[in-house]
């Protein structure tokens, strides 16, 4: 009997979540030890760099932090597929013909305003509840088409890890997206664990309007917020309303971001996802027109921010399997 | 031994917090019995109307809903104190000059456009940190000249407690004020018990700077977001992402809060605080410039809301003490 209750004493202890690895995915290189190092200072009730609970807040960008973005944001791949089924005589520009016809570069070539058109196109003139359940309905068929993989497999599994594991410390996870609110929530519970409160995006304007289905909010086709760069913190700053202890992005639209929250008193983490791995997904940082990280890679170092390198820190990359 | 262990038993049950009124300050009407009836019924897992903790959330406007809104906005009367201070060569405007004059209807005379200078002229110009220490720091001494009270103490005790039994309940409670949301902030958590994160309210413009004291973020003398009417559901959507299963307010500002929020699936409660008390507080509603409740009384009834009659539904109004 003593022996049988020793062996529960072990098994139980072996269960504990502590004394699992919380980033199986994560080699055991210099990257993880900092972010376990963080991770115990902020939480050890003892020690100088303790941070309430109320205070753990922890931001992440998404398309290339969280899940990758190429050949294009998947975003856009989303409204690309759906002018592809739509009426030839609504295709009015040659930025939606490019579109429907499935020619990014074609897409790209119109510029800022040509992507917005697409946007535009497909963003608006619903409720955001029909929105929201077209997207969810897409992403459960459609396919990435440069790697065949489902959108929601190539999310990064290590960053995964890293936020359930944020999260089993107390902490709140939020994102903080230059991507539309509505096309993330509708994928971030599923894919992050992430509800749509701690959601933060770019925004397209809405209105109240009392349908024959009963109030809803409606999506128009004009932007009202860009979620980007210096408006990140502002995003922060308006909607969370303190400022994190833990930031993490990969391209120079999340440096202000970065900047403002390694700037605050106490501990703070700075995280940047370097895409080094053309083997296992794509590499691409200071030339990239997605996705492109410069200043990050010549002054995160010396502002002490992780650098984190996906070919030698991430064993594993997609949360799915590559075809 | 076993009459000891009893009696332990007994002071046990006592002290659950269940078994104690969650409601103190509401006499037992209608109102109270409602309010614990639809608590009840979106609690119990094994009822119909059983709603998960994720979905349990709950809005409230704030001014004349969770505290006092007379003579008028706080907000503007924390200006009105602060222009009162100002070198009067910056005092360029009639509606500044009436400010600074503690001139409240001099103020109102000059219109929207009057009011905004004033707000402007206080709320902008400064780092969110400098001014919401600034807020926290006038609230410490300042008075309302109605009523000679602490502007926190002229928080409503039933609102109070309802806040507090919503969030025992697992609810979430926001706040969604027409107000600056920098400015509840700084209240909120203390007056209310309600994290920065979870106040919504109406937005001046701001920017991020690298100051000399390193990145902050400063407001500016734009409006960028009015928190009223249609824009309160429209706010919702934007920054929760999902519809509240409970709205309370108390004027014409907060209907189509409720009315979205009642005309979702499910159990769903939507409560109106009318101001029917001019002897303990401030009796208006249809004929009010602040806080005008028409429609709401109008159609309220027939829409189900509870229409809370302060007279009767409560046996004390304020958290402070009157003078």
């Amino acid at each position: 009997m003593r022996r049988v209750l020793a062996l529960s004493a072990c098994v139980a202890l072996l269960a504990l979540p502590a004394m699992a690895d919380p980033l199986p995915s994560w080699n055991d290189t210099d990257s993880k030890a900092r972010i376990i190092a963080f991770v115990d200072a902020v939480t050890d009730p003892t020690g100088d760099d303790f941070v309430p609970t109320a205070d753990r807040i922890a931001v992440f960008d998404n398309d290339g932090t969280l899940w990758a973005e190429q050949p294009v944001y998947f975003q856009l791949l989303y409204a690309i597929d759906r002018l592809g089924d739509a009426d030839p005589s609504t295709l009015t520009t040659p930025a939606l013909q490019a579109a429907a016809a499935g020619d990014m570069s074609g897409v790209m070539a119109e510029g800022e305003e040509g992507i917005l058109e697409v946007i535009h196109a497909t963003h608006s003139g619903m409720t955001v509840d029909a929105f929201q359940a077209d997207v969810a309905a897409w992403a459960e068929t459609a396919t990435n088409p440069a790697t065949g993989m489902a959108y929601t497999d190539m999310t990064y599994q290590p960053m995964v890890e890293l936020l359930r594991y944020l999260r089993d410390e107390g902490f709140v996870t939020y994102i903080v997206s230059g991507g539309g609110v509505h096309f993330i929530r509708a994928l971030a519970e599923d894919a992050y664990g992430i509800p749509p409160r701690q959601v933060i995006g770019s925004l397209l304007a809405s209105e109240y309007q009392v349908t024959e289905d009963g109030p809803q909010i409606v999506k128009l086709p004009e932007v009202a917020f860009i979620d980007d760069k210096e408006g990140k913190p502002v995003a922060i700053d308006r909607i969370i309303g303190a400022r994190p202890i833990l930031a993490g992005g990969n391209s120079d639209g999340d440096f202000a971001m970065l900047e403002w929250t390694t700037a605050g008193d106490g501990p703070r983490m700075g995280l940047l996802v370097h895409h080094t791995d053309g083997d296992r997904a794509f590499a691409y940082d200071r030339d990239s027109h997605i996705g492109r990280l410069e200043r990050g890679l010549d002054e995160g170092p010396e502002r002490g921010w992780v650098i984190v390198d996906m070919a030698q820190d991430w064993s594993r990359i997609w949360t799915g399997t590559p075809e």
